[in-house]
């Protein structure tokens, strides 16, 4: 497979996102041999997002007022928890703009723990079953099918609990986009728990 | 518990360090309330250290030739793994010599995947009870007691596996520094796997 023929998938980081699950999903569709770009929404003359424990991360591209997001391509889009962080997410029309549009054409949309703010906030998939970490779930469950399961994919729409979901969250997302044999291949390196 | 009072680990990180393991050590540690710094090895005119999968990580601190290493006070150090990243870490003297005078009094010295490399070119232990990622096993079998479960704990020396088992090693590390209430306490808001 050539870098064009790629899936590419775009990872939201901003100030106060959880950096476990950003990090576990970058590196697990990295693993599978996605194309996957960081994009922090940040300052426009800071280099890096300090995430929700205070890990430094420089992204790929930082979201500014000179950066053009529409020209980003992609099949799929992450957002990882931390409330500062989903919040920032769900604030910022350009990237609302960015969700809705793309759910609106098949494209898969993920969130996790408190991500799935940004997916309501975005109007996608409004009644559709959602999960999410339980401080988030009586902001969505009026709204929402709200499940308690670990990882809930309904029409493109995948969204899972919290730092200990992230691994099976990045894992189903590899799934959908790449088939569960990608998945089986990059999960035994990584000496996983019997259950996710 | 007052910041003078907070116990200390340090968490190396180098170009190559796989991610997952590196930044689930650090939020975890600090979802316990320990003050970790993260001590990157990195070129003096590198802000960042660029990770296995590409994360690009801003450390608290650079180790340079301007930088002295002794001057750091800690409880327990933690190595990540990412074979590149473990090389670097075992072959740098100052780093090495700071990992064998930790052990010597007694601190915690911690490694995961292929970290535990850097044990025993830092002689620390040998003989005892070690696990790591079943690449590195044939270098560790001949001078340690080769296990494979998921951690190990052998004299102040903890030792897991892959980014899979990155979670159990943390709270791992959180149980011998401040007790099982403190990893019970932040276990739960985290969503983990009912097994680990």
């Amino acid at each position: 497979m050539t870098s064009q023929e790629k899936k590419k998938v775009l990872v939201f980081v901003a100030n106060g996102s959880e950096e476990m699950e950003a990090v576990i999903s970058i590196d697990i569709l990295r693993r599978a041999q996605l194309e996957v770009s960081v994009v922090g929404i940040a300052a426009e003359n800071s280099s890096f997002v300090t995430c929700s424990r205070g890990v430094k991360i420089v992204p790929d591209f930082i979201i500014s007022n000179a950066f053009d997001i529409e020209k980003l391509v992609f099949d799929a889009i992450v957002v990882p928890g931390g409330l500062e962080g989903a919040k920032t997410i769900s604030s910022n029309p350009d990237v609302q703009s960015l969700l809705a549009s793309a759910h609106k054409s098949g494209k898969i949309v993920a969130a996790i723990c408190a991500g799935p703010l940004a997916i309501k906030t975005a109007n996608i998939n409004k009644g559709g079953m959602i999960t999410s970490h339980p401080v988030a779930k009586a902001d969505l469950e009026n709204e929402y099918n709200y499940q308690e399961d670990r990882v809930v994919i309904d029409n493109n729409v995948i969204t899972s609990r919290g730092p200990g979901t992230a691994f099976l969250f990045a894992l189903t997302i590899v799934e959908q986009l790449l088939g569960k044999e990608k998945r089986d291949e990059i999960s035994l390196p990584m000496i996983l728990a019997s259950s996710l």
